[in-house]
């Protein structure tokens, strides 16, 4: 899956004119492990959704995840110089260069999602669109970056209901959406994958929390250790590293067990889930 | 209209938590002349698309613009403090906050675009969306933006035909979105609007080197006297002063020949026209 995503942001961005933006488009969305990308494409195979279709959608949430990369990482925002083991947009070119960067990936998400070679129905097409706005948006994505932001300034830590609220549009509504463009581009029921992706993003969170605690910097690929040195609540600091870790697993048992309907054949997505909970970086 | 859009903001964003970045999209999409909205708008009326319907691309267009105003006034960008004669988001909050409300006002553009309540049918929903996105990405107004940036540390000044490339993404292409909003939502032809659009927008851009040379920065509301401050290449840099104000009256001729087919219903947009290459503001 990984090449196939390459090869089509490959294929995309050629017909782009040759500017700093356009390399930094190209090396934004290198790299990465696809886990919204192939949520999108198992869900899609779910639904008998052929793969030639589902590749816009996927790249259209690897666009959308790589565009909030490249803002989160400016010196205005978590101020990252490493991302993936690389250097991030901004300390390759510019600043400036680095917030083009993620407005062209975000229209890119757009342009993907509405492609008429992906989504065969215009009503799919349209409502891929209509939802991934919402959860890019200010209700989704950007509120969770956005209560984040208010929590390092804040007076008291954040409580456990407040960091699954902040997570649940930071990370989750994006998975959720990946998990859930399949059936949508098939005009199916959502509920099944809604409810495997909203606790595979909580466990996707906490995983990170984990991460940011036992991990280090170089298999991890960018900064460990900066929530507690930042004094930020986590779900580690509320639950303890062994409580977090049973959670993670509980959360991973949980999505699982929603894919029941689709019986043997949601084998891949099951393993995402292990995998989301057991990976170290 | 621009209570219109106003009001139309306002009952969106109630909806939103209430959070700086909410703040300040209502900042950022208040004020401002509504060319766009009024492009769309009228556009729609000359198909018989009801303005209950209209506004909605209306209010996406202007969103998508006051993102890319927003992204375009901070320090790493074009630096500027003073906007529609208010301070700037990043002057008014901070960065951070600022990069976060340009980032969720192009993903409410989309929503907006993309919304049931908008154009009728879920083909030309998907179409607003698709060719929203390709008009502000890297190929449309992004480029414009890249280009801008590429000229400024370029050894040569541009010429009069890069000048009108980058101009026809930076600001060409959303005003032809906005034009051709319209008959997009009647699935009908958009030629005529797309010949008016163009036209226009290549006024409005001369006009707004006119303004740069001949305003005041209170009429005005921003910076005034920057590009020849900057030694930039403009159309008046090119022209001359006299000869531009020529090149946009004949602009605007041209655009108001385009829409002989709507015959005197197109009376408003004529007189748009007339006052993008009059206006002093």
């Amino acid at each position: 899956m990984r090449a196939r995503v390459e090869a089509h942001f490959e294929t995309v961005l050629a017909g782009f004119a040759d500017t700093k933006v356009t390399q930094g488009m190209r090396y934004a969305v290198s790299g990465g492990k696809r886990i919204r990308a192939i949520l999108v494409t198992e869900g899609a195979r779910l639904h008998d959704v052929r793969l030639e279709r589902a590749i816009w959608p996927a790249c259209a949430i690897e666009a959308l995840h790589a565009y909030s990369l490249v803002h989160d990482d400016l010196p205005c925002m978590d101020d990252d110089d490493l991302r993936r083991g690389q250097p991030t947009v901004h300390v390759k070119w510019d600043e400036g260069t680095a917030v083009l960067v993620g407005d062209a990936l975000q229209a890119l998400a757009f342009e993907m999602a509405a492609h008429p070679d992906g989504a065969e129905t215009s009503e799919a097409r349209a409502e891929l669109a209509l939802t991934l706005a919402r959860a890019a948006g200010g209700q989704g994505m950007v509120l969770g970056q956005a209560l984040d932001i208010a929590a390092e300034t804040a007076q008291t830590p954040l409580t456990l209901d407040q960091i699954i609220t902040l997570q649940q549009g930071k990370t989750g509504a994006l998975i959720a959406w990946a998990a859930t463009a399949g059936p949508r581009m098939a005009r199916a029921d959502v509920t099944p994958l809604q409810t495997y992706a909203n606790a595979l993003g909580l466990a996707f969170q906490v995983r990170d929390d984990i991460i940011d605690v036992i991990g280090d910097a170089t298999s991890a690929g960018k900064a460990v250790g900066k929530d507690a040195g930042a004094g930020k609540a986590t779900f580690v600091s509320h639950l303890g590293l062994e409580a977090a870790k049973a959670r993670a697993r509980a959360l991973a048992e949980e999505a699982s067990d929603a894919l029941s309907p689709y019986g043997e054949d949601a084998g891949p997505l099951r393993d995402l889930a292990q995998f989301v909970v057991t990976r170290t970086t």
